[in-house]
């Protein structure tokens, strides 16, 4: 095999969450709700399904779902986009990442990246032939340093990649983080490629801003969205690349090549979700909200105390001062153990990390029913 | 843009089927049924949609479709297949190609091919840092020169890509050329990735062999199948490889970071599919076959001779001695003239050639209702 991709392991989410289905753990590792997803949204799929077409849609998606795409960016964020040369569907932001990566960079690129980070971004860099240089954001709050971002910058920088708000960190970058990052971007004249897939899963009255809407970002970065997490429907794989058509163009070539198109009963669907009323999206990160609160106390109150969620499907919780834990085990020990002993599973926090991870810090996803989260609570109290 | 892929212009199937949107033409060009699909498949993937789970299937895609997959395997071409480590779901075919190629492909490895190709294997090959070297199929019959074969393979040969039944050129390849390239793989230590996916659609009493099937293949080769041409549903995009464990663990290193998964619902229905009786996959070639028969009579009888057809939806015409054609005018530029003015889009042969393309040959794709297909002759009876 390549070597590059084989250095890599099985993604961490798919292993702790075969670990969880072998030990019958309570499954708070992968990202993904426990519920049925919206409910009118999957009727309006199904019955595109059944009375739709189901050959070919064009290779850029539906147009209804590009010009919802569209419509929703001027709605929420005051961005303008021309649906038919700006935005384009793909089979997932997985997708829509390796689609900007693969048509973007050139070998010896170097691309500049926050740690911690998500981990399709550098498999794919590397292989695309490009070159990671890492900013490291310190917790408990994940701030930049700056000398250490303007370090990051080169005469090669070809992009960033910023994923806004956060996995794991459930950080929402702020409006100045966001100028310094804009500032350093424009310094180097290079691009963006914006993974914002939790973009309405932010909490206690924040708004998330896309780096995109910043004075001169319009036309260098390339914004990702996706259905999975905004409609809880992690499984349909319907993303969104939106770019200025010099920029979109190559990313379409890469598209055009890696899977071609997306189901279009999906797509239907999609473009009916991101229509529907201020008190859908509202409500769905009210509700995210009051399982981060109730998440929160529940880990705190067992022993584990937590960081500052602001965003997300996810609490990081600190294990450093935590009474079960063995002295020579780090973090990935530490949730294997929790698994298989306790009967919850989370996800270390470095298997974000390419270098220099800590492993003092392990991540739980919230996004699940009360009654799941309670007794994953009670597990761990038992077991410390 | 990355330099490689910003070289390739959009797909010849999307701009023949846009350049026939706008002409209101019959569109013979992209390859695609007009019918609804497998009427109880769809059934199936409604109910899973609405009372399955929509949230991420595991990564190597349902177990009750790497079940069917590996059943259907056994069921058809005699081969044991281990589902558990033997089959990945993918979305589409063409992600499965790309998983497979960048998985596999070290750069500098050279890689094997035969023209006519489709027209994702050369960006993606070259985009993984391989090297094509090219083997030319010498129509009417599209048979190989042995010794062109072996002259393409190299010490540094990785692998052969085999599209069988071959689009455009809608042959199926015979056991003995299959033979004849399962030697030269295995001489040279390399694998083969085959694209199977109109597998079920060949003609006049043929049985598709796959080349795994061969002594001494089951090792060294990547099956590639997909649910778009078996159920005439192309836009679902559910693909799936088989091979060995040691070539598939490099494989799902690609996917896991390409799209990761494929929507369940899909998946599941899918899976219902392939368990369909004999009949199912019986009738669905004999349609395709009158089909074949009905548009190539058609064509003959409108001026355009056609040459023999196996199996895929396609049929390819001859245009050296047609009247309408304009002493200037390549494939490319007739099939525009047909789209614009005859009103019946085609595909040129050309678009499926790196190097030293025929300029002689388009394609027609027939698998549509049979009025349509009439509708397509007399328009190009009166055209020419
Ligand atoms: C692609 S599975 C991972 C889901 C996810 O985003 C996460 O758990 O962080
Ligand atoms: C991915 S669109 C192309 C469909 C097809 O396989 C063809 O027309 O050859």
């Amino acid at each position: 095999g390549n070597a590059i991709l084989s250095g890599y392991g099985t993604t961490i989410f798919e292993a702790m969450s075969r670990l969880a289905a072998t030990h019958n753990a309570i499954n708070l590792g992968q990202g993904f709700p426990d519920d049925r997803g919206a409910e009118d949204v999957l009727q309006v799929a199904a019955r595109a399904l059944l009375e739709g077409n189901n050959q070919y849609p064009p290779m850029m998606g539906l147009p209804v779902l590009r010009q919802a795409v569209a419509t929703h960016a001027a709605r929420f964020y005051g961005l303008e986009v021309d649906w038919e040369r700006e935005v384009m569907v793909t089979s997932g932001a997985t997708e829509a990442l390796a689609a900007c990566l693969f048509g973007l960079i050139e070998p010896g690129d170097e691309v500049v990246l926050f740690q911690p980070l998500y981990d399709s971004y550098v498999p794919i860099i590397r292989r695309a032939g490009g070159i990671p240089r890492f900013v490291r954001l310190q917790p408990p709050g994940w701030t930049v340093d700056p000398a250490d971002l303007a370090a990051a910058f080169s005469p090669r920088t070809k992009l960033v990649v910023l994923n806004n708000p956060l996995n794991p960190a459930a950080k929402v970058w702020s409006a100045d983080e966001l100028q310094l990052l804009a500032d350093q971007v424009i310094a180097h004249d290079c691009l963006a490629v914006c993974d914002e897939v939790y973009e309405h899963l932010v909490f206690d009255g924040r708004r998330h801003l896309p780096l995109m809407a910043l004075p001169g970002m319009r036309e260098r970065t390339l914004r990702i969205g996706s259905a999975g997490k905004t409609f809880s429907l992690t499984g349909w794989k319907v993303g969104y690349v939106t770019a200025a058509p010099g920029l979109l163009q190559p990313v379409s070539k890469a598209h055009q090549y890696l899977t071609f198109t997306t189901p279009p009963n999906l797509q239907a669907a999609v473009a009916y979700g991101l229509a529907k009323d201020d008190a859908y999206f509202g409500l769905l990160a009210a509700a995210l909200e009051a399982k981060r609160d109730r998440l929160s106390a529940g880990l705190a109150s067992s022993g584990l105390p937590v960081l500052p969620s602001q965003g997300t499907y996810f609490v990081v919780a600190d294990i450093s001062g935590v009474g079960g834990r063995r002295a020579t085990e780090d973090d990935a020990a530490f949730c294997r153990r929790l698994t298989t002993d306790a009967g919850v599973a989370a996800i270390p926090v470095s298997a974000f990390y390419e270098q220099d991870a800590p492993t003092h810090l392990i991540r739980f996803c919230f996004s699940k029913q009360d009654a799941i989260l309670d007794s994953a609570v009670i597990r761990l109290k038992e077991f410390f």
